[in-house]
């Protein structure tokens, strides 16, 4: 550990006071935490000094306030700006940013971090303000384990939190894993609200039976995820041979009614090729050993 | 109805014994259903015949037997065959075919049946074989309200049953939307675990958080779903504007590995436009009104 030990634990700065890092100083307020803030835009700290914290004139004044810097910005090119701007005040400091971004800006960061003597802990957020402060939202954090530790317990104040890992990417990967999860859900269910609608099905409706299906999966994914680790596919969904049998008839229907097949056209091809190799016995999960290699 | 109310109400034939085929028949038999069984490959009804069924010759001589008829076959190339061989054996019969397959050929099986005097009711079945007879498996069905009516105990027996509508290929649109739902997150899913995994993750650690986060899915699905239906849209996820900067980290990342980023691509694309727009502080579900409208 650094100097930061010797400051008091209870005393944070929040750089940033979007929507998301007003919640995250909000919280800490509220919970006693002596809290400095700033923002590129300075009204935006006013119901924040309301509430008690102290709004710093300069981004380099507020991260000298405390020995945790919270940084909760936009996206990378807003946090490479303002690390610029604070370069010469963090040393000593342990830097926990917040923002959403890569793998590789965030090992970036802490690279930078590190050469200026400050430690460097990634976070990502998965929720959305209102949640701040409950266990509904998740914050993955990774980088520095001895300055992670140390300040468990106030980013344990933000919501349900958790380690994975000395690489400061790998909270990004967990984000960006879960995220691009959703995104592929929620992409894929618009598309098929188009198809029910263009078939005269109420979408609340259709929505509400989806819900339930939906409701089923994570058992699936489950088996489907140990399937692909230990390389053994039972036959989940039903056999390839039997899926595949059904692929034509869905990229045809979509086609007539002008609803795009981008993933039926993929996932039809893939079972093609797995069945021409022998495995049209085995499920869904198989198709993963089709999926292009790391380069 | 036609004469069919005349005979045995628990007399049932099955046309195919594949897996699915053989599972329903099995179910009927145990049931104490007089079961007539019919299948290409004649050897598939000897544990049926074992458990009570009766084995007949040909495909006629099975629809000759009883006032409903399930079919149960690999595809509709499979069904177009069967049916084209009990042509002349189908008139006064309920036709029930659960054959997964496409509205169209849903609606073009209910004409052919129609003008051979038969009734005809299509049905999609969403389940594997060892769940038939339980509630957890699901039978969509659509076409003759008068038939799914007079035969619905039946049909009850062999999961949890739907009727959604006198258009025949209802039960179709059902299944293409829910299974299309299915292997769009499935596939997004294979491809999410080549990222995690390229990055040194555990696929099964991975897996297990993923799951959690789907549960949490069913009732953003709804409030999406209604959203869309009412064409106003709260920032879900948070607004397109915070979520749009995200997405070339997302796609960069997935290049730097070698996974490939077809649906972000589409997701950016769409949050992009919906901002120029001018509804960037809508959130994802508004991206429906950008997808191609019916043609
Ligand atoms: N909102 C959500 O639902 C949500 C959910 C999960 C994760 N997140 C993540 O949380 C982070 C913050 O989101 P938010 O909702 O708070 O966004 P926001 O409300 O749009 O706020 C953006 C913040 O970034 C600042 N900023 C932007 N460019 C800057 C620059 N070049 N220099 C200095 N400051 C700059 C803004 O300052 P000004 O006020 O001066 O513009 C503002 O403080 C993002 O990375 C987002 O992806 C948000
Ligand atoms: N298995 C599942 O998990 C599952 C789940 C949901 C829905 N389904 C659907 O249920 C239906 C049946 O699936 P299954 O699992 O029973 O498939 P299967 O085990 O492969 O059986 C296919 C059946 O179709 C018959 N068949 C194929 N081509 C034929 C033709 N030209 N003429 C006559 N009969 C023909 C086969 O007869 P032979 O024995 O002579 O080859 C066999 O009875 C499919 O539409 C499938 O999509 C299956």
């Amino acid at each position: 550990m650094t100097t930061t030990t010797t400051d008091d634990p209870r005393q944070v700065t929040v750089l940033g006071l979007g929507d998301m890092g007003s919640a995250i100083a909000r919280t800490l307020v509220d919970r006693g935490y002596r809290t400095t803030v700033w923002n590129r835009t300075a009204s935006k700290s006013e119901p924040l000094v309301a509430a008690g914290a102290t709004a710093a004139a300069t981004a380099a004044e507020a991260v000298a306030a405390s020995p945790l810097v919270v940084i909760c910005l936009l996206d990378s090119t807003a946090v490479d700006e303002v690390l610029g701007a604070v370069e010469t005040a963090v040393a000593g400091k342990v830097l926990v940013n917040v923002t959403s971004g890569s793998p590789a800006q965030a090992r970036e960061n802490e690279r930078w971090a590190t050469e200026r003597g400050a430690e460097y802990i990634d976070g990502k957020i998965m929720g959305d303000p209102p949640y701040v402060g409950t266990p509904n939202i998740m914050f993955p954090f990774s980088g520095s384990r001895s300055a992670f530790q140390a300040h468990e317990p106030v980013l344990q104040e933000l919501g349900t939190i958790a380690y994975h890992g000395e690489d400061a990417g790998l909270a990004a990967v967990e984000f960006m894993g879960q995220v691009a999860m959703g995104y592929e859900m929620l992409i894929g269910f618009l598309h098929t609200l188009k198809l029910v609608q263009a078939e005269g099905v109420d979408v609340v409706a259709f929505t509400e039976r989806v819900a339930g299906s939906v409701a089923a999966y994570p058992p699936l994914l489950t088996m489907m995820g140990k399937a692909i680790k230990s390389g053994e596919y039972a036959p989940d969904l039903g056999p390839l041979n039997v899926q595949a049998a059904l692929m034509d008839d869905m990229i045809d229907h979509r086609e007539s009614i002008g609803v795009e097949a981008v993933r039926m056209r993929e996932v039809k091809e893939l079972m093609d090729r797995r069945i021409a190799e022998g495995h049209g016995d085995q499920g869904f999960s198989s198709l993963f050993e089709l999926l292009p290699k790391r380069r």
